[in-house]
């Protein structure tokens, strides 16, 4: 009993600093991600209340990932914590996670170990790019006993709320503390990286687990504040804390032969040619685009290339030929004020249609590494380590069946200034020129290398890039339309996909 | 051959005027809506691709409304539509829209009368609604007679594309033509408003077609200029066009006596009652989330009152009795700059959760009327309309089974200033009080009128408001919880509820 009180009165003593933690990181503007996990019984709930208590909440949330819906099937296994992620200087409390998931998962429906290790590798790197981000993460895993948990089952079992909790959950059954433990044990050790640790609780006394769970989140708020001086201190910052390991999620590119930029023959096509093809293939694309909306397939279309290379042109060619319900066009510029308060990649989380859908971009992602990088919007360690992280984006958009489709037109200086003086005489298209056009013109041969690295660093088997020499209009809307066209018919070919099927 | 061509000659000189339209509209930051709505084989998606192709993309974006997904049934009717408003200064294109689900359901579903003018009458009061924050809405119907859509049919059959544009679609059907003409013709009719004009375009020849939209749509921005400068020019603004008329949606509120907030006797409660009362009624309300969460029923519970009225406390003793995975706790302070550029109560449309869950809103749209209204925040013309908008919001939130309740927390001014002082001395409860919270106990008066004022005017049937004397923090407590849990049992009691029936 002296203890008892004696953890409430520590806690009680710890509510200022708790506040002053939260005011550290809403003025430093750090997001801070907590995720609440463990075993049944050990009151992962009552710790998500005690957060709500103690913090302000006026930069808290908090989300219960639960019940997944059917927006959320349609889409990659992490759009749903895209969704909830904090922007800077807000904390987000996470019930649930991929953790629950995946314990959960790996008990239901046995996942072979192989997979398992698959998804463990997935969550590492999630989770190092958000530190790299600097986003705070603390993983608390609120921890019981065998002869613990018994004992609390015997006591929830007395109380009339019992039978709701039971819901989802046989703890009865014979070696599920075991089972569960034992697969929990494995995933907590194999999480448990330098930038994200776990924090073992012991639960089974309440007030103990409260005051300890407090303890840790000022410990390890003040932990990262030293971390973070050191790290502006150091004349070359190189904590391992916000490393991304790059050869952690396979992200490597596959030894394929890159298409080169420089070695391009231009390419020609009369009118006559153009007009003859140019329906033909408008049709196969709409046929196609039913039939992959039917078997909820979906198509990503990426556009990059030079200013007036002629994006606009083909991606009007590709959307005119397919049901306006069928896609979303995606033109990107300069991130807004929200947009920069989370990762870079958020935007484009939160961009992903649902399944069945094109969804084409008129530039994109790679923006991180062109003219964020050129521009020096992004530190060279941002960028490098964009290249990485993109194809890990990427390979969550390839669910079986689903497309991703990388198109770099490349023109030659002369061609681009040809279009942009042509541009400046014809009224309607003369909004398309503005001077940063101007201006990146004068860069070329930075953003030639820049353009070059990304097509080398980022050219995968999933997602290969398509360098098509752009000089001559025609001829580059017909040959984008023919890759899209024989890309979807192949992939077709292939058969009906489960729509519920996951590439994680 | 001569006309064919003289329309594309004409468009082609449109185009910079398009551009110059969009351009205005951008820079005076005004959102713009259209629809594009009309016969089957008229072109509609053409039209959208026009859109795309005419205007400069970067300020543009293209819905598509269509296969309703699950969550977008487990939310009020216009909760899609919200969500993919234009911000200021952005152009929204809707393809569907709530016309086209109407008509739809009017003809498969057969809608009795009463129901087709009861929707009718909430899309005038939302169009009006949203032209009076300044939007401007442009529908397209795009009309053929009967003979006109049998030759498109023929000329359709014609191509391999054809049965795809058959799927959802039995124009073959005897008498469909003059089925769907009279309801739409009905519906255009009944929603053709000074605000939100319907302009019919023939849409037989293609090329006058898309000529005659893009003439409509430069025409109108012009007289939306000229409209919005005689109204600056107005020393007392009055333009029929953004006016908001109560009648419309029954919005007026009922005559049930209105609660007072002057003729209150404080109550009491010692600590042992308290103790006694408060978890019997936490209990209760665990069992009734559980209830309400298996039926589908959502509960919006809206908090407001004084600072310091004891808002926090209350919601505590709610949520710590509720399962973390059922309710969502939304603080509601100052909008952020993208929450500005939107309608106010967008940001609250967005926080709807899905069908099943518990909303709390510490603070919430009454803002408008409140802290909006008293700090000048908002214009007279602008809170004033608000009471209608926020009837109609709510009863929107209120499905068959679903709960509004809405708390107001009334104490002195003497007991706000014991708490103030109070908050000033527990370290951890400082962060709650800040210089604002002076200045607004300054305008203590002007604030009481505007409280009773909403009270009065918001007060109806289905959303009632509960005004709890709140010096006491324990009877507060206690008679917040007590009133949930009986307007759940009683809601409860009438049983379960069909979870695709919309209150539409």
């Amino acid at each position: 009993m002296d203890t008892e009180k004696s953890f409430k009165a520590q806690l009680k003593e710890l509510r200022t600093g708790i506040l002053e933690m939260q005011d550290y990181l809403k003025n430093e503007r750090i997001s801070t991600l907590i995720i609440v996990t463990g075993f049944d019984g050990a009151g992962k709930g009552h710790i998500i209340h005690k957060f709500n208590e103690w913090l302000d909440p006026r930069t808290v949330s908090t989300t219960a990932f639960w019940h997944q819906s059917e927006e959320e099937r349609e889409r990659p296994y992490f759009w749903k914590f895209w969704n909830y992620l904090p922007s800077k200087g807000r904390t987000a409390l996470f019930f649930g996670s991929w953790y629950a998931d995946l314990i959960a998962q790996k008990l239901c429906d046995g996942l072979p170990a192989e997979t398992l290790e698959n998804r463990i590798e997935k969550i590492r790197f999630f989770e190092r790019m958000l530190a790299a981000d600097g986003v705070l993460i603390l993983k608390f895993w609120l921890h019981l006993s065998r002869e613990e948990q018994l004992s609390k089952r015997s006591e929830l079992e007395k109380n009339p709320q019992f039978h709701w909790k039971m819901q989802s959950v046989d703890w009865s059954q014979e070696g599920h503390y075991d089972r569960f433990w034992e697969t929990s044990k494995l995933v907590i050790e194999k999480t448990d990286q330098a930038c994200s640790r776990w924090i073992q609780v012991p639960a089974f006394d309440p007030d103990q687990r409260d005051f300890l769970v407090a303890k840790a989140f000022v410990h390890n708020v003040q932990h990262f504040n030293t971390e973070l001086n050191k790290l502006r201190k150091s004349p070359a910052p190189s904590l391992p804390m916000i490393q991304v390991n790059s050869g952690a999620v396979s992200a490597n590119p596959i030894p394929i032969p890159t298409p080169s930029l420089t070695e391009l023959s231009p390419l020609a096509m009369d009118k006559m040619e153009y007009k003859t093809l140019l329906p033909d293939l408008q049709d196969q694309l709409f046929e196609l685009a039913w039939k992959f909306f039917e078997q909820k397939r979906s198509v990503f279309l990426i556009f990059e290339g030079w200013d007036a290379a002629g994006k606009g042109g083909c991606i009007r060619r590709v959307v005119e030929s397919i049901d306006a319900r069928l896609f979303d066009v995606i033109p990107i510029s300069a991130p807004s004020k929200q947009e920069l308060s989370h990762h870079y990649l958020w935007r484009f989380w939160k961009s992903i249609p649902r399944a069945g859908r094109m969804a084409i971009y008129d530039r994109s992602w790679y923006g991180r590494v062109l003219v964020e990088r050129v521009e020096g919007f992004a530190s060279a360690h941002e960028w490098q380590r964009a290249y990485n992280e993109i194809i890990d984006f990427e390979n969550q958009l390839i669910r079986p069946g689903h497309l991703v489709l990388k198109f770099w037109l490349e023109i030659s200086p002369e061609t681009q200034l040809k279009r942009f003086e042509k541009r400046q005489v014809i009224p309607f298209k003369r909004f398309k020129l503005g001077p940063e056009d101007w201006r990146n013109r004068s860069k070329w041969s930075t953003y030639q290398v820049a353009a070059s690295e990304m097509i080398e660093k980022t050219h995968t088997h999933l997602c290969p890039w398509h360098v098509v020499q752009a000089d001559n209009k025609r001829a580059t809307r017909i040959e984008v339309l023919k890759t899209i066209v024989q890309s979807m018919s192949q992939a077709a070919s292939h058969g009906k996909v489960d729509s519920s099927g996951r590439s994680a």
